[in-house]
């Protein structure tokens, strides 16, 4: 098989297309990774270091300063949106397909800047990762934290996550539960001799058909939080009551609340339910007092607004390094069967980063 | 491979334990067809045919009168109950297992007598079939009624489906629709700018679990209906609204309804909802005023009971032969995870049978 390849002369808004029509479906990142590898490596100034699907590429000037500029390049499963079209869109010239949000706009900015910028003003540490959109054990970003810990010392990290090219601080945290009902088996043409385990579902969902979440003030930002079931699955045959359902739940929660916290209150919700606890990401505080994210605001001349999404803001305030959002697209189109990205914002992204490296 | 075989010799209690220890899930059936088909060419007053994974055997004595008598060799998933095995329950000697009760002690019963009665009052048909306990495109008996009519040519038929050794009348109809709920794809951090179609299940199942089914008089007998969801599922991944939910629900009615009936009662139930008819088979009227049934039902000492399950009697009703269920097991126990027959069951329709077929 031939490998797919990048081309790094082209222009941000073509390179973004290359990169969104490598298909990278999490689990799938090989054929992309091997691609932005390739090309990391044609830029004498980096020093290439590969884990799993993960990229790390580092300038070593020798620096005052260290910067992480990092994104994952996975992407949620196709909704029939690949290849990438370019297209006009409400009168605004956008690449639309899977990725084009969330993150590829974005690690196209990094691979562009990283291979362009042999002489940045601090010293880069470009980062590349895989299986950010499943669960938080899989993480590339984790992994590297975990495996190479050395390869995330920095004093700042900005995460090219689709922010309008503006700065989002902090992010919200993220929790995933199974809750389960349960039944008793039995013929569907005499249901009564059982107990039908799907029909006790109706509650929970009429439950968080109806729940009006929060909105939490942190630090001046307003973050809005989620409650869903994300998924669910009952029955084993057309003619068995079943004894199980199992529903998916994912409770988005303001950065102010621990993981402990937000599973206390699904606790409570879920009371008379059995509930499992799947997965949990703290959220991250806007943390814009800081001087080096203060200093970044300034620089790319954005209003800081608050990040909804969990992103891996948060791993880098558990590692002590201030961190914001900061990259093209909106993230309201992220996931979105209609997902695209403006290429005005592409440019900009581009354009404000280089600028402050290069000031 | 070596064939599996069945020791036709051996009492009927042992037959059901080898017919059951043969893994025979719908889809499955062609190891225990082979066998079956094996043992009755062992009897030379048979014909035997087969088409696809079932088998049918014929005497051919010029009696005045052929009777069928009929039962499927498939079963629903294991539920970790298998190999069968001989027990006290409650005090009863039982065989526990996957398809004690629906239907291999009644299939062992047929297969026993066929082998055994060279000289029986009637010319018979025996019928073993496929893919009963799945949609009803599949059945071995209705590919059977469209390929080779000729076979299915009786004044009378029994059905050996489990019915405590006692004769059940007629069946309830079964009709299965697929309701569909709708939303708007997001990401789960942001599940404001979707729609979340699971959550809006919630109506649907709620209502489910409050609804009464009736239970109706036809010709004399009781017959209880049933509305159940069998099947729920949605949901694509673990942070995006899902904008599709599909719940399979089946729907058991009097044979007094036509399935176009239950449909339309169906219609007005989830009026607002999308219901889309996956599957449907009439019931049959109990017909114990049919001289034929009359005289099975003294011959076996039976008190007739209404049947709630649908069983291949309702085909037989549609090809004018009158036709009822009489077998081993309790039909509460079909399907259940502790399904199990009493083996007095066993060996009283082996005898009543028998008796009938030989006075």
């Amino acid at each position: 098989m031939t490998a797919l390849t990048l081309n790094t002369d082209a222009d941000v808004i073509e390179l973004t297309r290359q990169i969104c029509d490598i298909e990278s479906v999490s689990g799938n990142e090989k054929a992309l990774a091997d691609a932005i590898e390739a090309a990391l490596k044609t830029a004498g100034h980096l020093e290439v270091i590969r884990d799993g699907d993960a990229i790390v590429a580092k300038t070593n000037l020798g620096r005052a300063k260290r910067v992480i500029i990092a994104g994952h390049i996975d992407t949620v499963p196709l909704a029939d949106n690949l290849p990438v079209t370019r297209m006009l869109q409400d009168g605004k010239d956008v690449l639309w397909g899977r990725g084009t949000v969330d993150m590829k706009a974005g690690v196209a900015v990094q691979l562009k800047l990283a291979v362009d910028l042999a002489e940045p003003n601090v010293d880069i540490t470009w980062v590349f990762y895989d299986h950010e959109e499943v669960e938080a054990s899989l993480n590339g970003l984790g992994r590297i934290s975990r495996n190479r810990p050395e390869l995330l010392h920095a004093s700042f990290a900005v995460l090219c996550e689709p922010s309008n090219a503006q700065v989002e601080g902090g992010c919200n945290g993220t929790l995933r539960v199974d809750v389960r009902t349960r039944g008793v088996k039995a013929h569907s043409a005499r249901p009564w001799m059982g107990e039908n385990a799907i029909h006790k579902a109706g509650e929970i969902l009429t439950k968080l058909h109806s729940f009006q979440p929060d909105t939490v003030n942190v630090d001046g930002l307003e973050y809005r939080e989620s409650l869903n079931a994300v998924l669910i699955s009952g029955g084993i045959a057309t003619n068995v009551i079943a004894d199980e359902t199992v529903i998916t739940v994912n409770y988005r929660f303001a950065p102010s609340k621990s993981p402990q916290d937000a599973f206390g209150f699904l606790q409570e919700f879920f009371d008379g339910f059995e509930l499992e606890l799947a997965d949990s990401a703290a959220g991250a505080r806007p943390g814009l007092d800081l001087p080096e994210a203060a200093a970044f605001v300034a620089a790319t001349g954005s209003t800081a607004k608050p990040k909804y999404g969990w992103t891996d803001v948060a791993r880098f305030s558990e590692l002590g390094i201030p961190a914001v959002n900061f990259g093209p697209g909106d993230p309201n189109k992220a996931h979105a069967d209609d997902e695209y990205v403006e290429v005005e914002q592409i440019v900009s992204s581009e354009l404000a980063l280089r600028n402050w490296l290069t000031a």
